[in-house]
């Protein structure tokens, strides 16, 4: 006889896996309809559809549409955790608190899957439309508008353009000193041009 | 009879030809002589060598080492245009300096070449050591050592951050309205944050 907590792990271990074909059905399905429709054109129904699965398992698996359309970028983002993270606080700090973010989330992962994303990035049109729309509906929808004064969408791409760069050359290029400068010397380096981009005059 | 002209034409693609030839030889011998051994490793003789060409052929089509490494790199880069256009004037004014020189280079050869570039980068560690080396040697010992005044690494490795994020963000991800702004714009927004990380305070 099979005592209890033995089958219940067996029991877990199969549910893990029918889940975890789910999920993976899930984010191949959701990149073709993002690539093919964009953010906004796709729906969860049709993804779902294509993955042959109840649309209530991208709720189940992904907490829905926004953070699918995250995942299927392959950026290790949390889409709660960057409106907790960052959304809170003084506005005058968003600087420190996305480069602060920005190392912790990159720093864990290492350069290795950062690279694939820009190569990838630098190498499909598509995939640079997808990152077009991550930016474009994510951090400048629901970030930079809330702290930019004006000129939204050309704060959003000058933050865009120092994060993206500090990500290459620190774990891409792997320059020094930037590659293994601790935080604080990096957020005090960087932060204060952040903010400038978030907040000050552009011209 | 041939005349003077048309003999005068043909024997000049003749040697266009055979130039060029020698040129992509000692390209090609550059990458791997640079590869292997690094920009102060590598000798002029032993690339040469590799190219079953004279040595002085180096000067007469690259004009030293250096600009045989830039060119072999595939920056659109002129060596001498960067030392006349950055090294002359005001300090003060050599992040606008460094935006407009640029802004000039990749306007004119488009995303391609630097999305090419940046996949090299993001997907060779030689491609990356090589950049690592352009930067140290070339931008850190010519450009930036010349106004820093204290941090020369960390420094130049904020810059080159900064530029190397504004050429993903306008050429290869081609995000708006950093993708199409004239001059005067992205001047404005980015020269005040790149002379900060010259000549600012970093902490």
């Amino acid at each position: 006889m099979v005592e209890p907590g033995t089958r219940t792990a067996a029991r877990r271990r199969g549910r893990r896996r029918a889940g975890e074909d789910t999920r993976a059905a899930l984010l191949a399905a959701a990149r073709v309809e993002f690539t093919e429709r964009g953010f906004d054109g796709a729906t969860v129904r049709r993804i779902a559809e294509r993955a042959g699965v109840d649309p209530a398992m991208v709720n189940h698996w992904f907490g829905g549409k926004e953070q699918l359309f995250v995942s299927s970028l392959e950026i290790p983002l949390d889409m709660e955790t960057i409106h907790r993270e960052l959304l809170s606080g003084d506005r005058d700090e968003l600087g420190v608190r996305i480069v602060t973010l920005f190392l912790q989330i990159w720093d864990r992962t290492g350069g290795g899957p950062l690279a694939a994303l820009i190569r990838s990035v630098a190498g499909h049109e598509a995939a640079a439309r997808m990152m077009r729309e991550f930016v474009g509906k994510l951090i400048i929808g629901r970030i930079v508008a809330r702290v930019a004064p004006d000129q939204v969408e050309l704060r959003a791409a000058l933050v865009g353009s120092q994060v993206i760069g500090l990500g290459m050359v620190r774990y891409v290029l792997a320059l020094e000193p930037l590659a293994s400068a601790d935080h604080p010397t990096v957020i005090a380096a960087i932060a204060p041009n952040l903010q400038r981009y978030l907040t000050g005059p552009l011209d």
